[in-house]
């Protein structure tokens, strides 16, 4: 039976593990410094298919499919599946779950998708709904950049602000038992709009969100930055990310050290042109599966916090002059070492 | 502690109750046979904003404050928010939440988000994670038909088998507490895609989701349609709940005298224009805030189940040439009686 700490913050007192993870991500990322942590990259951003929407489709579809498969287990053993992703009604979602024999739980958070699937996943794990429970997000540059922004045909030039979608997709198994990491505590973020209306500057949008989620988490937990290995925000970028580290150290919380930003962190954004770094609900998921889970199995980080954030504008919110509201939320994932 | 119960029902041991509801609704579904079941009708369904957009997120606003008023609560008494709603991003949820001083859960299932928010709600409650949480969804005619359809100033000529998305937002208040109608069992449904690719046939194309999420509920359950005093799915209109009724019966399963569909209930479609009957997130909503709920605090409904529907079409997706899958969730609500 799960308890509540503090104001937003849940401790997941079973402890679900997460028993296997899947990433697949497109040739770009494949490029980029955390590659080695990839279980997939494509060669074709395609994937075979005629459609980028149905490229990123198939991502989630291979990175569910294959963490079951990991986890040797069968669709059937899986009771939730809980995905998203930024395209419209969440087309990969969707059509992915489509081919799954797997109940499916659609969830919309933009950007921060990864540790919201993760963490309501936990949360009926520990209500005893399930045994098994698939968490998993998905991006595309090019579907993205299509339905928000301008045809890539275009050319346009981007802002040294802007952010590079991610094309990647992660999943995550979560189950009951063995010798895993495990999700300890969630804290449920709450919209919030500091008045940026510049969508070509979604870091320090969500900014903000990022700042009262993890205050909150510190405030409901009695923790502070040094309790953890690592905390990762996704997907500030470079910007998003030094404005947070500044926000909170006007709160008296140090991030240096341990913080670190899953957008800034997967492209070279010097090298790769990627401005102020990777941003979508795939960055924080092949992030997150990758770099993150595979250095906790390694025993490198013992205790990490992942914090992925959305941007929560539609093309329609800004074209009628709304400003971008952001939301964040906080996952606390412990392993003693394998 | 919850428990599993077949193979995709789970049984909510303690009972969350639905403490309050509140519904709000435009002015056709205010000239509509469930009239005296709203709480607000609206003169005007642009509500004093400046776009149907904002429309819609004043109704969810609205809904979702008025029924935490209701309950003798406040916004911080409550924890967890669970929304969701058509527009692309969910416009009107983030909109809405962000006006709300409550961590947010976005949700989206088509019209199948009232179940859904409900179900996840009530999960989250089993978990012991929360002393409250709201479950909300909204949908608006005109906003839905830009955005899915065609220009309103076009002023087509509509399908004998379209239907009327309705304007209208509905939220429920669970809490632990009190002699209210409480959620017992939940099924979750699997996306189902029998092929169907007429944008202005939803109801045929979410009927197959329909038919096998209710077949799965009795399986687990072992119980029939007769246990329930009624069945509402939502929202398949008239064609829909038609076909499922057919298909129900291949499966010897008779839905006949107590099966009703919120879409065919919502309007007086041969009145009202409004072919098949109504649609949209807002529409087994307000119908089960409104006529549902009410008849069950009045004692007249002893044992419910709601099974919203959701087409989890896009636009992007027809236009690729996809068919429509559809999903549908079920909730079964009991009440002994005041």
């Amino acid at each position: 039976m799960g308890r509540r700490i503090g104001v937003q913050t849940v401790e997941i007192v079973s402890k679900p593990r997460i028993i296997s993870t899947y990433n697949i991500v497109g040739p770009k990322e494949g490029q980029g410094p955390l590659a080695k942590y990839f279980d997939k990259i494509l060669e074709d951003d395609l994937n075979g298919t005629e459609s980028f929407e149905k490229a990123e489709t198939s991502l989630l579809y291979t990175a569910v499919s294959e963490s079951i498969k990991k986890a040797k287990l069968k669709e059937t053993d899986i009771n939730f599946l809980l995905a998203g992703d930024l395209l419209n009604q969440l087309f990969s979602s969707t059509f992915a779950a489509r081919e799954l024999n797997i109940p499916f739980l659609g969830l919309y958070g933009a950007c921060s998708t990864m540790a919201e699937s993760l963490s309501v996943g936990a949360m009926i794990m520990e209500g005893g709904f399930a045994n098994y429970v698939v968490a998993a997000t998905s991006s595309h540059f090019s579907a993205a950049e299509r339905q928000y922004r301008l045809p890539l045909e275009m050319g346009s030039q981007r802002a040294p602000t802007a952010q590079w979608t991610v094309t990647g997709s992660g999943a995550m198994v979560l189950g009951k038992k063995g010798n895993f990491p495990c999700v300890t505590h969630v804290t449920i973020g709450k919209v919030k709009d500091y008045g940026i209306k510049d969508v070509n500057n979604m870091g320090v949008s969500m900014a903000p969100a990022a700042v009262d989620t993890i205050k909150q988490h510190f405030m409901d937990t009695g923790r502070k930055p040094s309790d953890y290995d690592i905390i990762a925000t996704g997907d500030l970028g470079k910007i998003g990310r030094q404005f947070t580290e500044e926000l909170l150290l006007e709160y008296k919380y140090d991030m240096k050290g341990n913080y670190i930003d899953c957008g800034e962190e997967i492209f070279n954004s010097e090298k790769q042109g990627t401005n102020a770094g990777g941003s979508g609900c795939g960055c924080s998921a092949v992030v997150a599966t990758g770099y993150l889970y595979k250095n906790m199995l390694k025993g490198k980080f013992k205790r990490i916090l992942l914090v992925s954030t959305g941007a929560l504008l539609s093309t329609t919110s800004s074209l009628q002059g709304e400003t971008i509201p952001g939301i964040a939320h906080a996952v606390s994932i412990e392993f003693g070492g394998e």
